[in-house]
């Protein structure tokens, strides 16, 4: 059957997460496997590269889907967005070999967490950067960070009550920068991220930029193994998942692409 | 009476615009005008530095109000953002000269312009920019604006029907830059401008962009003074008003700043 890559883009605001729920909410998922309905008539899974949580946003989410009829992608692409929400746009559609999943075959991922450190609220950054009122010590937070970079087992730093088989993941890179007026960018890119991982990595770090925590705490945290230990989840509307990556070749532009290498890595992630 | 100087962020999407309307449409002027009088028990007249439209944005409107109460900036400031709604907030409050006067004193306005130029639209930049499918001539819009600038009968680029006394502004500056991805920014700043003048510029140099107007005939658009020949009113959502100049010491941070020179460049602007 032939197989797509959808890149997808939403306002995590308007959404219940991306995975569809008992429970009817409006889902990320729902809204594309009921266009994909619209246009093709096929009802079909449509599977995502891992969660985002309600009020997470995306810039290039992938999905994969198979139909039993060949569509050209670019037409694909044009009839979703004639039916989907406004809050949900699939930005480029690729014809891609039949073994790819959006699941199975991501090797990394990378997130982008905004803040907004300003005494005063910002209307026009609601809902995309978090407010934290309080001067924050982005050299501090920065230094901090690095301890996290690299392979370790992030169990500090999992949702309480996750079922991942193991919690060890490669952080490749967690930058902290300072940006105009009191704009503060975190950087997160890795193999995989556990459920919240990212919010909770965030929301210690923002422990350490209040002087709440020390900066040399990181290397115990990763040994302590315990959830309770780390700091508070960063709210979600501050998360945005920019990119997900896959194997040389995987879904590129226009291409009939080969089949991943059958990497797993970020297989068993739920949710940053 | 003491007057005080504010500088207030808003969402524009959820406000009928900036002025307070017969109707009873939901105003950021009259949201502002409630909050003084639930802080503060006063019912005042909350003047702005100009009108803005419904859809409009602002990351640093300036309003001034008098109070029979003494009050300091800093508390009035900070009461006022825990009573208003969420779209909008006072970035700053100043106690200023008794004749301060947001709107005669103002003696310029700088605004920016988002365009999302890509064939598909943006769920994350929706009710920020103006989505723009078809690619556009940057360089041709750039070199087209040069001509706009300057002292110049701006009654081409005006809304119909509005009353100023003269058409005549000064442009001090219109240029378009090509960002990231496909984000065009169109920065205007000037001594004042007309009912939807920005927009009006914006909609014309989106036709040199498309190739569907010469660059070359901005001139003639100038000279023949007719909102007919000039392109159309490009969207509310892409407009930002970022900042009001007033002459130097006027309201500025912490001062009791002396009386504006008395210019009136921008007194019977209305609205960009």
């Amino acid at each position: 059957m032939p197989k797509y890559r959808l890149e997808v883009e939403y306002a995590g605001e308007a959404f219940a997460g991306w995975q569809i729920q008992a429970g009817g909410e409006r889902t990320v998922q729902g809204c594309l496997v009921e266009a994909v309905a619209r246009v093709t008539g096929e009802r079909v899974t449509v599977m995502g590269s891992g969660r985002t949580d309600a009020g997470v946003h995306a810039e290039a989410q992938v999905a994969s889907l198979a139909l039993k009829e060949e569509i050209e992608p670019g037409k694909l692409q044009r009839a979703l967005n004639g039916v989907l929400p406004r809050e949900v746009a699939v930005r480029a559609a690729y014809r891609v070999d039949e073994d790819f999943d959006a699941l199975r075959s991501a090797q990394g991922k990378r997130y982008r967490y905004r803040i907004w450190n300003h005494p005063v609220r910002s209307p026009l950054r609601a809902g995309r950067f978090a407010h934290v009122p309080r001067a924050l010590d982005v050299g501090a937070m920065a230094q901090a960070a690095q301890a996290l970079v690299g392979e370790h087992d992030f169990q500090s730093f999992q949702a309480a009550g996750s079922g991942a088989k193991t919690t060890v993941r490669r952080l490749r890179r967690l930058e902290i920068r300072g940006g105009p007026g009191g704009e503060i960018e975190v950087v997160a890119e890795g193999s995989g991220f556990l459920r919240y991982m990212v919010r909770n990595l965030v929301g210690t770090l923002l422990e350490v930029g209040q002087g709440r925590r020390s900066g040399d705490s990181m290397v115990g945290l990763l040994e302590v193994r315990d959830r309770g230990q780390a700091g508070p989840t960063a709210p979600a509307a501050g998360l945005t998942l920019e990119a997900v990556e896959y194997p040389e070749g995987v879904g590129e532009a226009g291409a009939l692409s080969p089949t991943s290498d059958g990497k797993t890595a970020a297989s068993e992630d739920g949710e940053a």
